[in-house]
């Protein structure tokens, strides 16, 4: 194992601070300035206090947004659990650095920027063979999990690799941007994901495992065996946090997860995106509560155990737009509306600037 | 009465058409092309499949967006049934023009241009003593509503005025915008949209009157009172839909169901606010059904009668933030939304021409 990449998992839990709830007070006085009724822009005066408490400022910025989206494969693929096959995520990344998936989309109507991560696909991506490949992010930290039904999904070194590369890229985030947001692809993660939020919550496998891309009722049926294999296999390996990410998780859910903490150390807002981003940053808040602070919730998609695993970690969804896909496409709607909340919060005037009697 | 206004309203109902249902058959073979799992970008793709039809293309566009806030004062605040002095929407006005509100700030987070329409604020607003105030389209069809418990808010003349100038300000956007909004502004006007919403729906007035800008215990029940007056009053002249919203509506209000149906007639997507301008886009469909849809329904607020209208006329929210500002500051932030569904349906490459593997 990699001590120094346990370490940097142990350093950045150690560098997070609760949000000061002084500056929370503080930007609910100046909300109270603006003109408009008082609570009258609703969530989004929650969210630009979060984002003043956040930064440490009544005057936070969200001009330069970036999501990353961090790519693997998953062992449990075989057991049956996908409606697409496998190679499908390799398909998938290639789209992303053509530009053509939904992420791309969003992100460049959100004047987003996007970055692209393999921590983990099956085939290594061979940039000189395909055209726009050469945006892509090698940080493999291990060719696709193993299936869980039969071991664990990563060593522990894969695990801590995956989390080291999260943290890294949020550190690099930081450094240029003032809101986060990540997302994933990784063909049979919402079986990872399902098994994690069974594992953190207690839930029965039922609840939390859904059709994913669209799984005919065989196919979810072999979903929820797999999830309750893995879960029974690795009963005594999964007390702690780090033990059901090791166990049931995915690469590119241990670097989301390590994306998150490494934000809040930064102490960068970060947008969640769907169930699997949730898993993530559910195993981030379980290892360190404080990082909740940081986190909002993009959205709440149609998988049944997404609900149950936000209310786990005590988030509300921004969005409920009955989407499933994944890529980061809920986190690049929910940050327009974290830039709209800050804008409100920096750019209105003051009852007494503008002449407007108050009541 | 003005019998070409008349004539206009009349012209325009006839000039809309429903929206074709073989164009939204063509959008929905579009996304079944696109990147993704069948049905995982949920509420986008259904936005993007009327948008489509809306425009009867597969390569809708939504680039130039504008938001068009209609104000107006009331009568009825002479029953003592807002927290804020009617001065207000006058000094929100100059607001307004000179960037400081919530609406401007949320306009120019997404880029979208704001255009503000006195259709009867109270004290004519005087441009060369406000720096400013050029920007101001006057379009004043009486200087304030009547208050509604002692007569018809609007006469006949004053109402399809008002409801000319809507029509003529979507005209004119329609020329250059792709996608429409509107909002609102008038102190009183919560109490007019819930006698509305009492008058269309038959719902008992305790479930549609609220408290607006934040009223107290005593005021909420004036409210009530007021409410109901009006509706005793004027149940002899509110058989149809233009009854209602002459009897108990506003200026600001006739102006935003014009604006709907000019948005209808000239085939743009047009997103509603919150409880008022849905008020407007009540009595839009009511008096022309097809106007249904074109229309999206920005966002629900926390005043109580706004659901009950939204499901009076078949609409789901886009978003649930909280909100009850009005302003269009719903319209500005699923304006976005909007957006958004449409640049994934217009951008995402096809599965064949990715080379990504099908189900």
């Amino acid at each position: 194992m990699n001590l120094l990449e346990r370490s940097i998992l142990e350093q950045t839990i150690e560098a997070i601070r609760p949000i000061d709830a002084e500056w929370i007070a503080a930007a609910e006085r100046h909300q109270l300035e603006l003109t408009k009724p008082p609570g009258s822009l609703g969530r989004l005066e929650e969210i630009a206090n979060r984002c003043a408490a956040i930064r440490e400022t009544l005057a936070p910025t969200a001009n330069r947004p970036r999501i990353v989206v961090f790519a693997a494969d998953h062992g449990v693929c075989a057991e049956g659990v996908s409606a697409y096959p496998q190679e499908v995520t390799a398909q998938m990344v290639a789209n992303y650095l053509r530009g053509g998936a939904a992420i791309n989309a969003l992100a460049r109507a959100g004047d987003i920027e996007l970055l692209v991560v393999d921590v983990g696909v099956l085939a290594p991506l061979v940039p000189d063979k395909i055209p726009g490949l050469d945006g892509l992010i090698s940080r493999r930290a291990a060719a696709s999990t193993r299936n869980f039904c039969q071991e664990p999904a990563m060593t522990e070194a894969e695990m801590h690799a995956a989390l080291a590369t999260g943290i890294e890229l949020a550190a690099e985030a930081a450094a240029g941007c003032d809101l986060l947001g990540f997302g994933e692809m990784g063909i049979g993660n919402t079986t990872a994901a399902s098994a994690i939020t069974a594992a953190l919550t207690g839930e029965p496998v039922e609840n939390v495992v859904g059709r994913g891309t669209g799984v005919d009722d065989e196919c979810l049926a072999r979903k929820r065996r797999a999830v309750e294999r893995g879960l029974a296999l690795h009963a005594g390996r999964m007390q702690s946090a780090l033990g059901i990410l090791r166990c049931v998780g995915g690469l590119e859910i241990a670097a989301m997860c390590g994306f998150c903490l490494g934000a809040a150390a930064h102490r960068v807002p970060v947008v969640t995106d769907g169930f699997i981003a949730t898993a993530a940053a559910a195993v981030a808040v379980r290892l360190c509560p404080a990082a909740a602070g940081y986190l909002f919730a993009a959205h709440q998609s149609v998988e049944p155990g997404h609900a149950r695993l936000l209310a786990a970690i005590g988030q509300e969804p921004l969005l409920n737009l009955g989407m499933r896909l994944g890529e980061g496409t809920g986190a690049a709607l929910a940050m327009g509306i974290v830039q709209a909340a800050i804008a409100a919060f920096t750019q209105m005037a003051t009852f007494a600037g503008a002449g407007v009697s108050n009541r």
